[in-house]
């Protein structure tokens, strides 16, 4: 077993929405946590001191990408991706897993681990367990996932068994591997969508004993209810005392409906890839800045925002910026909608501290219901 | 005839490099001074905050990209260019009249202005002299341009001759359509690679009287030590107490042999054009970024600048994010390279200041030189 890196501080007497601390080598992180998505040692468009700016406490890498471009060894000479990117607050990487099944078609699993095909050259690679932490180690990320196969959505109850069973078994393979390094490692609970399954799931990983647990497989094709469903039922399995993990998830709402069903941390593209494509998130909705109607509107995105694009730009300028193909569009657009994310997750860190989540929750759709209006 | 904004206040004892200051509404210009091009309301790649930390002084805006996107009249509603685009120091604009000339094959030049058509949907537009410095002041820069028709090279005598003559009538149009706004007006000096037509063209601006003079026509193909030549001739008749601007130029090595012979004003894409094509400039010559020697390169860009690129990121670093077509890469190689620039400028302002310029660019060549070997 495993001494807990989390501190938890606040329940919600309502529901399963709690607030805590996860300590890592690179200081604390304040939970329920969104978490920028640095995929190639960059946040697109951002740079550290934005992030520090807008809020983020703790960005996340990805393995695959760095394993083949520019590589591990690389960067551990550089301090790993601490001192290459020049970020010195946490880092969570993910295992690679996601990727090789996701970017390819023909990922060859196997006992020993995972072959695969570098998007950028063809290139053969294979990447076991073991390697998956040594990668890790060597990018010098705060917090570790253990490597897991994925479950396409829908999967037969047959291939959802045989994937679970043997990322139970890389889990083990993985908590063996890691050396003392002070770095957290997270096991990754899959089952697909089979409830037992899940809890079995969750039963082997805390029996290995991890410093944390994500839930896998989810928000992958399912419909939204059964996304919901699944998370609350695994959440109830999970020990209490160890911080849970909603991968790739999700829409400002997936993040209230996560916390609100016990989630402690987030990750995912949108908030960056929604800003280059022009989409900006308020608290009062979405907002297209292409749209014609903000020509000459001299508001800011959002006027209950303080961020460094709301205080100094207009939507007409936005509009000008993303019309014309500037590289500005991208800054600004995703300082903004990080800063929205980074925002949401302090205010119901807020919420929670102060018992009134439920409330919080209630507020936050009766506002984008009037402004849909 | 027109109050000089211009303080001379060092001369070279040596040759015609001099030191000043240029007073506009929004302060003062040190120069020789650099302007980084925003053409489309944003210096490419970089925030104005970015460009305050790098020390530019003064920023340049395309008034043709303006008038066509998104309008004069709209960013007039913002307050100019300087609420549009947040950004509150000097602003200089072109007269639009390049960019016609250089955009299209068929600009319909008469004695009233210049047909043209959209570059974005070639709608049928036309812009008079008069017009051009509307627009301008409906931009509200600091530092307007008189419109001018461009001659190509190389150019026949007669046509020489002709767009000299029409680009004096359009100059005194310019001047009498400007309203008392406190804005600066530049005439520009035309008449292609003929001396003669060159100090005629002077002469007639004079007598109009502007704020300051633009060298137009030079680094449009000609050789280098032509350009140099016509630009040096041409100093020779500008009154001595009004700023000299050299249009569009150009490299480091330009920007030096320019102050040398008597400039005071220069712009150009090269900066953050290279800088995304991953061209940086360094105190020993170029360096492309991309090149496999710098894989694993520990080392700043410069080790002797101190621009944030060169204060956090290795050349290792730079290199990957270039190599993964990260925006980021754009981000930082714009601001080390128009640090670069705006350095360069204030080394030389302090050599003049010194009286040891040709000592500076004996030196400036030297280390490029050595660099090489």
């Amino acid at each position: 077993m495993t001494t807990p890196r989390f501190l938890l501080q606040h329940s919600s007497s309502e529901c399963r929405a709690r607030c805590g601390e996860v300590a890592t080598l690179h200081g604390v992180i304040k939970t329920p946590v969104f978490m920028p998505v640095g995929t190639q040692a960059t946040v697109k468009g951002v740079t550290p001191e934005n992030l520090v700016e807008l809020g983020a406490q703790i960005i996340l890498g990805n393995t695959y990408h760095l394993f083949i471009r520019p590589g591990h060894a690389l960067i551990r000479e550089f301090g790993g991706l601490h001192g290459f990117m020049h970020w010195d607050r946490p880092i969570l990487t993910d295992s690679g897993g996601f990727q090789i099944f996701s970017l390819q078609d023909l990922a060859t699993i196997t006992e020993e681990g995972a072959g695969f095909r570098s998007h950028l050259d063809g290139a053969k690679l294979f990447i076991s367990p073991e390697d998956a932490v040594h990668v890790q180690e060597a990018l010098g990320s705060d917090i570790m996932m253990a490597l897991d196969t994925c479950i396409p959505y829908p999967a037969d109850r047959r291939q959802a068994e045989k994937a679970t069973a043997l990322t139970g078994r890389w889990a083990r393979r993985c908590r063996t591997a890691q050396s003392e390094t002070g770095q957290l490692l997270f096991g990754i609970v899959q089952g697909g969508m089979y409830p037992d399954l899940r809890k079995q799931a969750v039963e082997e990983l805390v029996d290995i004993g991890f410093d944390g647990y994500a839930l896998g497989g989810l928000s992958v094709g399912e419909p939204k209810e059964l996304m919901l469903e699944m998370l609350a039922q695994t959440v109830t399995h999970l020990p209490g005392d160890y911080p849970v993990y909603l991968m790739g998830v999700g829409t400002p709402e997936d993040l209230v409906e996560g916390v609100y069903r016990g989630v402690d941390m987030f990750d995912c593209v949108m908030p960056t890839r929604n800003a280059r494509n022009g989409m900006l998130f308020t608290s009062s909705g979405r907002l297209v800045i292409k749209n014609s109607r903000y020509r000459d509107d001299h508001r800011p995105v959002d006027e209950q925002c303080n961020c460094y694009t709301c205080r100094h730009y207009s939507r007409a300028y936005l509009r000008h910026l993303f019309q014309s193909h500037e590289l500005l569009a991208c800054q600004l657009n995703s300082i903004h909608n990080l800063h929205y994310y980074c925002c949401l997750m302090a205010d119901m860190r807020r919420a929670i501290r102060e018992d009134r989540f439920l409330e919080f929750r209630k507020a936050f759709y009766l506002q984008r219901e009037q402004n849909n209006h």
